[in-house]
């Protein structure tokens, strides 16, 4: 099954392999910050001050008291309503010891991460190669940059905490935890087509769905 | 955790749900087959031929032994050279009973399947609603989208065996599968890390590790 | 004449045809749905169901009864308002022996055609080499690909029915049928110019001008 | 036939109507002039200079004694090399009287005309609206936009010679000359499907199929 | 400290100068003529009307009898209802003797100029190679492309009136003219700062930002 | 003149600012990682490390002493290849006392600045409002966002030194620095001119143009 997968991924890897490309964007209006009344897709520009702009607290470490000892706040357009249209989301992340964020996907984004403190293990899937894991462990001053829409994990491999910074190239990169989201989905996915799936007894897949996930 | 994680991203799209946005592109000139011999980005277009864009063979089912109980064909760049730059990729995939794909995201392509024979249950799952499952049997004639992005699962629930066409709006959809790249990874992701995050003891997920994956 | 415009356009392509470039997109949100009241771009996503996403018929053969022995059914925006923003559009086209459809453009995507039953011939026009018509007689499980932008021909080849499942990478791909647009405009386009480009005598098109088109 | 036709793409229409949107792009570097040894994709910055950006002799009138009554000279990326990748092409065009340019499509652009001299008829068919020819004359100093992917008519409707001048957002708008490309196509598109689709007899287009085209 | 600056951006475009690159859009209806009422983001199609395509006047100069010597006109979505969503801006210069632009920068476009009469000098400045000036005189008939998010300049070097014709492939271009969009912010860049990033005494930038800016 | 002037932008604004837009982008492959022999636009996959991905030493703070007081590091396209078709440059960057960086213009990348150390006032300049000047002393632990293609500044208002992070969404985000650029260009640009343009006498620019710039 894996090698006639494999032979049509790298039949057309191969040929795509010669399209180096990139891309860049920009919205039509000087800035377009949310309308908090919701009455209109921008803002009114004379309305709009500096503070639109801004965000504080980014130095502080978020309390990772919690089953996956991490925290993260977000400097998006959730928080700053500047940020609307302009393709750019900012998290800080923090990490107890063994702490982590669940594996994921951001369909919609490359993010790169700058180590600010501790040592920080971040790790991605290819397609092509198949299934292979790149991954490093990146200290203080580290900075690692992980390709849009593919697997990773990221979790926390210092004796004390650490922290990071990450930039998305988006306002919205898409968040996919897993296995979190077939776990958790309500309703519930078939568990006798997740047991096949995830190669478990089916009891052991019902009791995951139970749990309390990310 | 999960609610201070819900309310984040509810802000975030309260924000963008104004935002309705779509797409579409072009190629700068009227196809670039690819080149077999390597040495151009697209082949001479005096030398292309209508066969560059034709491929048979849509009709025949593919062979479904194996432990997935499903096949899947494509008519993509990698076995029709015309489709380069177009934005296009169709696959057939066949389904004996019980039949089924790992779940999955595309993280470049939506996605959308026609039910040429058989009863299907395909279904996605979303970050907001936070991990809603949406979900259809589609049967015979019934066509069922899948948003970009999104995890999701495809089964066959008939008697007998299914069969359907997918096309998706990229030349290079790709492919993320789900448990299977976590688990067939090379070199192996730490096991002690994929236990916690899949809430299995580690020998499970060593045991797991070994297994033959999609 | 000819040649002057063909040296322009070849002198063109030589340039760009070292540019291989192909492009794919995403929504800022899981999806966005259309809102049938009208009051906001997208259907709350809480009141969203799987409905919104499926359609049913597409096995159904339509009514091929009328002077082009053809019948189109969709799968878009138009029918699915899960579509919305997704890039997509399915269609169903059947046709009578001797059916066809006009000739025509999409400028605002490719197209792909699988062949579910009889023998379609299918052809597209390129501009470079100029009036270059590259078309095949596409059997039962064949699959073609018309490049984003070209005139092209669909017409029944078989003695009996054909069947075809057409897969475009837009919402919206557009529709430019020849001579059909022409012909039919309102107001008259004037028939002294449509006759000389044309290369009819103005009588003929006034009396073209006067018929039922697509 | 087409009240239902018009009655989907209606449908899709007034969903899609309320989305606005535009687009504009840049390339990755100050820019890229097509290196004339076709051995890299740029010429060398270092190589460069202002006259790759320039172009003369825009003020003269081109040689209108052909058939078509029409001329046109280009200012684009096959004229200027300086132009590649920069997504704009121009074009000066005369125009003795009664002299037209071949009814055509540009899928990959909208256009603006200025008229420099005399009186044009500019023309656009819209897919919605349907068939809606929405034409103007504009007199010297008149300027008028086409949008991108309409059937469009441009012919001088002064008493004596005209002149404008042409901006495309593309460096390659795409040209299809209608109904030229259908008739001049080699080889040629079958005559008797092009008879019933452009509702003539099979010998007016056997007749015209052997005729000298744009 | 040039020189280290000089080196990353020179690392950076080597790599970088391998993509050659460009890109075009499109709507995804046929027009998206602004709506006066600013009820919808389209005006209902079926009140639109050619005019809403049209403008006159290109022919006429306008007033230069201003500090600048110039003046300029456009034809755009603030002028042209039509042009909304279509990627396109015009605009006429003219020119007294002597007459200027200030320098400026459109992040959001490339712009091609078409000398209508006069000699003009246009030029401008790259970013790699480091801050070389491409400028050329361009007579009466002469055409040249200034890439997008460049600084450049734009004056009359003839002894009379000179007049342009600008097209940019942007519905915003985006301006930003330099040094007066320092000068004249409100309120006031810090005196000190401005003295020292143009390496002026801080009396004399406080005498600049009192005078009137364009 | 202004006025005329700021009526154009403003009634462009007004229809503009209906379109809240915002954009993202992928590659078409996992990765395309520079090739640093020149010779294929992406290294060979299966020769690709995670090493490609890594930089080290954004903690160490850079060396100041230079006539700006400031000294700027990237993880980009020119210093790790495997940022190569992300869309994202990352720069640590380090203040004196009195430190800044010359105002500037990224026409390609919106930018986003945390303040590790420190305390910085960074502002943006609009064209709508016209010239109005949004700045913040942003303080360790601030976030600030600044909208691509407008002029900002950048300068340390501590007593002590400051550093700061700063997030692109491009890999080549376009550097503009002002007065620099037109005052260092070779060959240089008229005297005259930029007295004129730069309201200075001509003896002034003349010297200013035999400085060293950034």
């Amino acid at each position: 099954m894996a090698s006639n997968h494999i032979l049509l991924i790298t039949l057309a890897l191969i040929s795509i392999s010669r399209i180096s490309f990139a891309f860049d964007s920009r919205p039509l209006q000087d800035f377009c910050v949310v309308d908090s009344t919701g009455k209109a897709p921008c803002k009114d520009p004379n309305l709009v001050t500096a503070d639109d702009f801004l965000l504080t607290g980014f130095d502080r470490p978020g309390n990772t008291s919690n089953p996956y000892g991490s925290a993260t706040a977000f400097a998006s357009v959730a928080t700053v309503p500047g940020f609307n249209t302009l393709g750019l989301t900012l998290a800080r992340a923090d990490f107890a010891p063994n702490g982590y964020l669940p594996p994921h996907i951001h369909h919609g984004a490359s993010e790169v991460i700058v180590v600010l403190e501790g040592e920080m293990e971040v790790g991605f899937i290819t397609s092509y190669p198949e299934y292979k894991y790149y991954s490093k462990v990146v200290r203080k001053g580290g900075v690692f940059i992980v390709p849009v829409g593919l697997l990773h994990t990221v979790r926390n491999v210092a004796e004390g905490n650490s922290a990071v910074v990450v930039a998305f190239n988006s306002q919205n990169p898409g968040f996919a935890f897993i296995p979190d989201g077939f776990m958790a989905a309500k309703p519930a996915v078939d568990s006798g087509h997740l047991a096949e799936a995830f190669k478990l007894d089916e009891n052991t897949v019902k009791d995951l769905q139970t749990k309390m996930w990310f």
